[in-house]
C-alpha cells in the first residue's frame, strides 16, 4: 500500500528562494522559455516563472544542449551557476550548464502576439481574441495579480470586522434588481434566471450573522456595448445590521478601501511598480448629495441640468473632476439618489421620500459602488412594493425575513473589474477582466 | 462639505469585546431577541448576536421597559450590568437596566420553526422551505461558519504555496465535461451554457501563473435526485504546472486538507464544539489503484464485480469502509480510473492507456474530489479528441494553449458542500448547502 503525505521538497528553485539566499552556487529551476536573444558567442534564454523573468546565459561548449533545439514556448528544466548581475531582471543570472526540455509547443506554431515584448502594442480586440496567450505577457498578468490583491484585501478586512462569508445561489427564481436585463434559462421545466446580484440573499443572511459578504459572479443581460459594462462580472458585496444610518456603510467602505490599498502596497509592490500604479488616498472621502452635486457641476462647468432625477455618465465624470480639483480626492460619495432610480428595497429618506438613504461611490468619475440602507419593516416593504405595482406574494420568500424580524441594515456592491480599471487608469473594463463577456464575446 | 473617514468607535459591545475585558460594570449591546423565558419574578431575555447567545436578565422595577412589549424576533439595544454567571452561555449575564426596541417583526407573525431550540427536530424539507429563518438557529448557522473556515483555509494554504486566485467566466460557449448535463441559455441570439467546471480556464491559466485556484459556483443539469447531488455547488479547484506526476497533486491536496483542519481547530473551535465535530487525521492517506480497490472490497465483503470499468456508489462506500477498517483512515485516494470514464483532457497511463493518470479522493466512502494529470502536448490532445469523435476545430480556443506550449500539469476539483457534509457526518448534502438547488427546488 502506498501512502500520500504532504508536498515533497523539490530541488528546483523559485525566484524568491534564490533571492532569500546568497546568489552564488549551483541552481536548478524550471520555467517557460519566454524569449531567446542571440548575442554572438552567447545567447540569453529568458525563463518566465510565476514570480517574474530569469535571465539565463547559454554558452556554446559550456551548456550541455544545442541552442538550435530550443524555442520560445517550450518548458524546460535548467541547471547552472548563479551570478549577481545588476542588469538582469532579478539582479542575478544563471550561467547554464544543462537544459532539459520538458514540453514543446506544436511544431511550427507561430505566436499570434509578441508576448515577450514589454508592451505588446496591439489592439484590445486582438488581445482578447488570443486571451489565453496574451495573458502570458508580464504586464498583462500583473493586472490580475493586483485584482487578486484587491479581492484578498476586501475579504481579510471584512473578516477582521466580524463579517461572515456567504455563498448564495446564482440560479434564482426571482429578479432582485428589476428591469429586463436578466438572463433566462430553462430549469427542469421551470423558468429561472441568473442572479443579477445577491441582494435578497445577503439581506437574508444579515438576519443570521449580522454582517456578511460575498465576492462572486453576477450576470446582467444589458445590451450596452460600452467601455464600462460587462454581462458577467465579479460583485464584491457586503451587508451589515445594526447600523445607525447609511453613513455607517460608507464609513466601512472607506476603511475597507484604505485597508486594501495598504495591503496592495505591502503584498503587491512588484506589480504596482511594474504597472506604475499610484495608490489613491482614502483617508477622507467627500460626500455630497445627489441634487447638490448636480448643481455644483452645472455651475462650475456651465452645463445645463437636463433631468434632475438622473445622473448622466458625463455628469459622473464632471463630479469626479470637481472633487479632484476642489478637494484633491479621487473618490466621492454621491448620496440621496432619487427614489425612482433605486430598487424597491431601498429605504426612502423620511425627511423627503422622493430621495433614498443611498449612495454611489465614484472613483475618478466612474461609479464603482452602489449602496444604501434597506427597508427592514414588513409593512413598509409591502407598501413600497404595492406602490410600485408589484405583487408582494411573488416575494414571499424574501418577505419572510421582514415578517420575522430584521435589524436596521444596509450594504453595497462593488464592481471588482471597474475598481481595478480605475485604479490602473485603464480606458476599458475589458482590460481588467480575465475573460470578458459582452454582447459579441462569449469566447475564449 | 461632509467627509467620510473610517469606522467610528461604537459603545455597543460584541461578545468577544466583553470576554476580552473584566466581566463587570455597565455594558451596552444590541441583538435579536432569540427567546424570552419567564421565571416568575424575573425573565431571561436571550439575545442572539453573531458570536453567540447572551443571557440578559429582566427584572420588574429594575429594567426600564415593559416585558409585555418584548417579543421574539425584535432587535433591541440594551443596557445593563455585567455579572459572571457560569450557567449562562458565555459565562456572563447582563442584568438589564434599559431596553430600546430597534425593530419589530410583523404584527402577529408566528415563527414557522422553533429556531431557539437546540435541535429543531424538523424535516429537512421544512428547514429548506423556511431556510431564511431556519438558518437563524445556532446549530444551523454554525454549519456555514465551518464551511467558511474550509474555504478560507483552502485559499490561505494555496496562497502560501505560490498559487494565484483566478476568476473564470460562468457563461461559456463550450461544454468542458461532456455529456448532456449542462444548463443552456440564450445569450443575445447565441447559444451559451453555464460552466460545469472551470476546467479549460484553469488549464489556460497554468500557462500564465504556473499555479492557480478558484473557489466558485459550478452548474450541473443532472436529473439525479439523490442525497449527494446538487445542480449548483461550490467547486474548489486548483491546477498546477511542472508536476512530476499526478502524485504531486495528491500530495498538495493532502497537505491542504491537513492545513484546513488545523485552521478549523484554531479559528473555528467554538463551532466544532457546538456541532461535536471530530477532525479527521490526514497525516498519511492511503492510495490504491481503481482495479485493485475493486478486488479488495469484492474479496473482503463478498461482492461480485459487475463492471470492471465503473465504480458504483455502493462500492465507494465499501472502499471507504475497507480503508477505515484496515488502515484507520477516513480518506482514500483511488487512482488510475479507466480512460472511458474520464474526460478527453485526462492523460492516459503510458504503461496501459485503458487507464488514466487520475484519481478520486473518497472521504468516509464518498467521492469529494476528482483530479489528475492533463494532456499538455498538442498532437496528443488532438489525437485523443479525434479518437472520441470530437472535432478539434470546435475547441480551437482551448487548444491554443497546447499549440503555444504548456508545462506538464494537472489539478483537481473539490465539492465544498460534500466535504462539509462528510466532515459533519450529515446524511444529505442539502444540510450543508446554504440555499440548495435541486430538481424541485429553485427557492428560497
Amino acid at each position: 500500500m502506498e501512502f500520500i503525505t504532504g508536498v515533497k521538497p523539490t530541488d528546483t528553485k523559485e525566484i524568491s528562494d534564490i533571492l532569500a539566499q546568497e546568489t552564488a552556487g549551483c541552481v536548478k529551476m524550471n520555467g517557460f522559455i519566454h524569449t531567446i536573444r542571440h548575442m554572438g558567442e552567447i545567447a540569453f534564454v529568458v525563463l518566465r516563472k510565476r514570480e517574474g523573468l530569469v535571465q539565463c546565459v547559454y554558452e556554446e561548449g559550456v551548456t550541455e544542449a544545442g541552442l538550435k533545439e530550443l524555442k520560445e514556448g517550450m518548458t524546460v528544466e535548467v541547471e547552472g551557476i548563479l551570478h549577481e548581475e545588476e542588469r538582469a531582471p532579478q539582479g542575478f543570472e544563471v550561467r547554464l550548464t544543462k537544459i532539459i526540455i520538458l514540453t514543446s509547443p506544436k511544431e511550427g506554431a507561430i505566436l499570434p502576439l509578441p508576448i515577450s515584448k514589454w508592451k505588446m502594442k496591439t489592439s484590445l480586440e486582438t488581445k482578447l481574441n488570443y486571451r489565453p496567450i496574451s495573458l502570458r505577457n508580464i504586464r498583462e498578468r500583473a493586472i490580475f495579480k493586483i485584482q487578486e490583491g484587491i479581492i484578498r484585501g476586501f475579504r481579510d478586512f471584512l473578516y477582521s470586522q466580524g463579517f461572515t462569508e456567504i455563498r448564495t445561489p446564482k440560479i434564482v427564481a426571482g429578479n432582485a434588481e428589476g428591469g429586463a436585463n436578466v438572463f433566462k434559462l430553462e430549469y427542469f421545466g421551470s423558468k429561472a434566471f441568473l442572479a443579477q446580484s445577491p441582494q435578497f440573499y445577503k439581506q437574508t443572511m444579515v438576519g443570521v450573522y449580522d454582517r456578511v459578504f460575498e465576492a462572486a459572479p453576477v450576470f446582467r443581460a444589458e445590451k450596452h456595448n460600452t467601455t464600462r459594462h460587462l454581462n458577467e462580472y465579479t460583485s464584491m458585496d457586503f451587508e451589515m445590521g445594526y447600523i445607525d444610518g447609511f453613513e455607517d456603510i460608507m464609513a466601512m467602505e472607506t476603511q475597507m478601501l484604505t485597508f486594501v490599498f495598504a495591503f496592495l502596497k505591502e503584498q503587491y509592490a512588484k506589480e504596482l511598480k511594474l504597472l506604475e500604479v499610484t495608490l489613491p488616498d482614502t483617508a477622507r472621502i467627500p460626500a455630497v448629495r445627489f441634487d447638490e452635486a448636480k448643481v455644483l457641476v452645472s455651475e462650475k462647468y456651465n452645463r445645463k441640468i437636463k433631468n434632475p432625477y438622473d445622473l448622466e455618465p458625463e455628469e459622473e465624470v464632471l463630479i469626479g473632476k470637481y472633487f479632484k480639483e476642489e478637494y484633491q480626492s479621487d473618490f466621492v460619495f454621491v448620496t440621496h439618489y432619487p427614489s425612482k432610480k433605486r430598487p424597491f428595497y431601498a429605504m426612502d429618506d423620511p425627511t423627503d421620500p422622493k430621495f433614498t438613504l443611498s449612495f454611489d461611490l465614484l472613483f475618478k468619475g466612474m461609479e464603482i459602488t452602489t449602496g444604501g440602507q434597506r427597508i427592514h419593516d414588513y409593512d413598509a416593504q409591502v407598501a413600497k412594493m404595492m406602490a410600485r405595482g408589484m405583487n408582494p406574494e411573488e416575494f414571499a420568500n424574501f418577505l419572510m425575513i421582514h415578517k420575522h424580524g430584521m435589524p436596521p441594515h444596509g450594504g453595497l456592491g462593488i464592481g471588482l473589474e471597474r475598481l481595478t480599471m480605475k485604479l490602473l487608469d485603464e480606458q476599458n473594463v475589458r482590460e481588467t477582466t480575465m475573460f470578458p463577456r459582452d454582447l459579441s464575446r462569449l469566447e475564449p
